[in-house]
């Protein structure tokens, strides 16, 4: 009986405080994006479903030249990380498979082996090479923004979980920023020290010309 | 005479850095929250008034079972303090007046006795308890999301200001999370140790169901 | 032969840059912690080691009462973390197992699913609660500083790995810093709205006093 | 007597994750400052009186020109603020008291009256003047970096508690940059446009040379 | 003829991934800014133009007064640089030219002397002066918020960029904050030690009133 | 006379705040780096040298094969910068000069072109080409992280002044990175696409082994 006086002033503070408050910021992505992440979504209209993610349920398809696939929950896939300084996603290697020489400008990443073998590596600004075969339930961090490249070097498939320090961490495939657009051949050689021939057999495989 | 050129340069380059330099950003919040706070204010409507409040000048009423009152000046009160990395609220405390046990999940809180004695502490991730009674003119430092309390332990009603290193701090009260909704009784017993009696009572008197 | 030139010129370019260049900053446990994270261990000592993490491999114990284990890889366990903004955790539950009513002040989760079935839930400032049951692959994000909880929900054990925005995200379980302790069980009764007898029945178990 | 596997369970994960938890750095003024802040004192010897200050409860001594005195809590004077993105000062003045033209260039600046009547202001980038009387309970917020001055415009004492969005906010009064060291008279003269008599005035009485 | 399964499996990912990205954010300036900078333009209507920009190749007018210039490339003249964390502006400094005594509020300054020399300097929060005359290939930097000036101290003109820290950090000229606007004459006295006439001459010449 | 007290009070004032007050942060090598940077030199020791720095003023030695250099004043050039968010480098480009592909891992960059022609570009996460021939006085940005290049498209020698959003952007080249290690043939070619003759060719004349 006397408590309930506690509900009365404590529901007022609630209705005031809840405005203020920023927990979290489901993106709407129908919005233009900011510096810091997306605009909110109206809180009131936010669930428990934009919390939770199944997208990384399935394996991803490896039946492909690389035999690997990267499946991102990210801002543009997973909203609920938006403004919240991480995410995941989700590598599949089928035996031989290769995540190919790679940077995420925007954030560090972490890798967890769930199955499988991997053998992972990153080249620092010193150029040198830290690499190492990792196990299952080995973990391994990624510094931001430095080449990496993660490969199947066990003789089943393997499957690994990795996260980042950013709800948007990028990814930058340097095969495909060198070889996957109209960047002119002699621009690509005179900054690759490639010889042209090398150059247009691979813009031919990956899709680029000029 | 010869001065009056200054004028002319000045005033051109003014008009170019004007719209270049952000020393403020003024709630506007009738648009998309974001990560970073809400969009601004149109600089040429904010006047003196957008950067002064006067809600915190008056006693909170503290005639309910708490004996207490928080009054807020966050953004959603005080749209001046959006971007700029701080906020502050107003503690009225009748005598035996307590705010119970809670976390600031997005800022560091710091807190001036004006009147009375208070009783305050806060607990760390190790679990260790630091508290103790402050008179007036004493300050302490709640670090940020750590559970903390403040009681009055005088004679006479006490008034305390607490700032906070964010505009949107947030405030999560441990008893209302716990109680005042319909999280159901079965998980609250199973993730808290109380037994469901105890909790069903807490849920009647603070409003939960289930 | 011409290209040779390039070494001799880029050799001196790398010896500048090397010293000018944070990559990474692998802890030194042995110095004194910063705001942004231990002083880094000398670069010429790092080797992949620091890197790569074997701790997270093996279950955690989980034949204790709440049936589960945490087994963190936080900057003290796994040093080459530190300053790059992200860790993660081993979960472990055992059939009926909890991960009890917590928060982390330092850092946002983000969990991933395994094995098993698991209930996961958190708690906003306006005191919404947002819970919901994950199968395997399933993930769900936890707002920094908001209490959460983790349940296996599932007829088998559970398995989960917990990502975080921060090396150091921090954890506080509430029964713990309420009861584990010596804060004086007048001061947990008039925070908390328990009545004593729970309280000292509480500490009893967790080891507390006062 | 089954929840004592609990304690025992918890008591390891605790001892582990307590190296790892930075929930505070109080700083060790004795060690060399870094750019976020002070290195830490060892936890273990960090006890409450780290977290309270009792040096602003006192009114500072305003018998003096400007008849107004600061009372800093910044990190040098109040250790526990070390990292954690707040601190706070407090504002003695009497009649006719003002605090003269000044910045801070590391924090925004929150001012709470408590006592008089003060006229408080701003100047924008855009060298637009705020300006207002504040009143007791008023608050007024300075963004970060703008010049801005407060002066007592009522009959008796005021009393004032400014918070600041870091731990050291620095402050730079204008007058003593300019007039209070050894600067050429011929530089000052150059770069404020004042004539050389009214500066060789103010650095004779501020204790400037040159 | 394999590796064109590369390109397949590689496109679908790019396609997921390409929203999630944020390389860049350039500046909408027609939407409202927000405390992170302004929202981002549609990335599908970004080119290379947004990232290039021409304004700094001719030197400003330094037919004025102060025989100077500040040309700006800040987000407002230069949107690409928004959420970047730099800009940069051009000083034109012709015979005996001087930029006055000024702050940058949001961020620190990087001085490269392109073209004769310079007299440069700053001064301290604790009121100690560093200034230093700079020749051609000469880079000095200016901590942020702190007031600084540069002269024009050789026999013919001189040419220097400048970066910020910030793509917005503001320019505060001591002179035109306290002279070009209304602030009461009186409240200028008060607060800067400046007797009256002072004042007056100089809000006549800049263009204040009051 | 009267103005006297000004200076003992302020006095009083400005040694409690000259420790608390951190303006800058010159850092002392020979302590160990922390995530934020240096340590500080003792601020009673640091002089204007500590933030003028003279090396950039002679070109760099462009008689190599790249016909190019690259001279920095990161932190371990200029000290004065660290903890400040800002640095610089100077770019030579003979003719046919060429600054091969590369990455700057913690910070965006802005060029600002002071003598010749330069085509100059960058590539997105989205593998968008983003190129252009940059003129005296154009300046562009390079978003953090990305693959960028810079060539002397012109007749005579090129100069470019570089600014980075951070004193310690990093420096990776690509070429380097991948050839001018011992990182096993095998792993370059499984990541790279590229065929051993041709990546032992590069390691052989870029002093790679393995």
């Amino acid at each position: 009986m006397m408590l309930k006086g506690v509900f009365i002033v404590f529901s007022l503070l609630l209705v005031a405080s809840y405005a203020s408050v920023q927990d979290f910021c489901v993106a709407d992505l129908s919005l233009s994006d900011t510096p810091s992440g997306f605009p909110c979504k109206d809180p009131k209209k936010v669930t428990v479903s934009d919390f939770v993610y199944s997208g990384l349920g399935a394996a991803g398809n490896t039946t492909n030249l690389i035999k690997a696939a990267v499946t991102p929950a990210f801002t543009a896939q997973f909203p609920g990380v938006n403004g919240l300084g991480i995410s995941i996603a989700r590598l599949d290697l089928a035996v031989g498979g290769v995540i190919p020489m790679h940077t995420h400008p925007g954030g560090s990443e972490l890798l967890v082996v769930i199955q499988g073998t991997i053998c992972a590596g990153f080249i620092s600004s010193a150029n040198t090479v830290y690499f190492k075969t990792l196990n299952k339930g080995d973990i391994m961090v990624f510094p931001q923004g430095l080449l990496h490249f993660q490969i199947n070097s066990g003789k089943g498939p393997a499957l690994a979980f990795v996260s980042f320090s950013s709800p948007v961490p990028g990814l930058q495939i340097t095969d495909f920023a060198l070889f996957a657009n109209d960047l002119p051949t002699e621009i690509v050689a005179a900054t690759t020290f490639l010889d042209a021939a090398t150059i247009k057999k691979l813009k031919g495989v990956l899709g680029g010309s000029g």
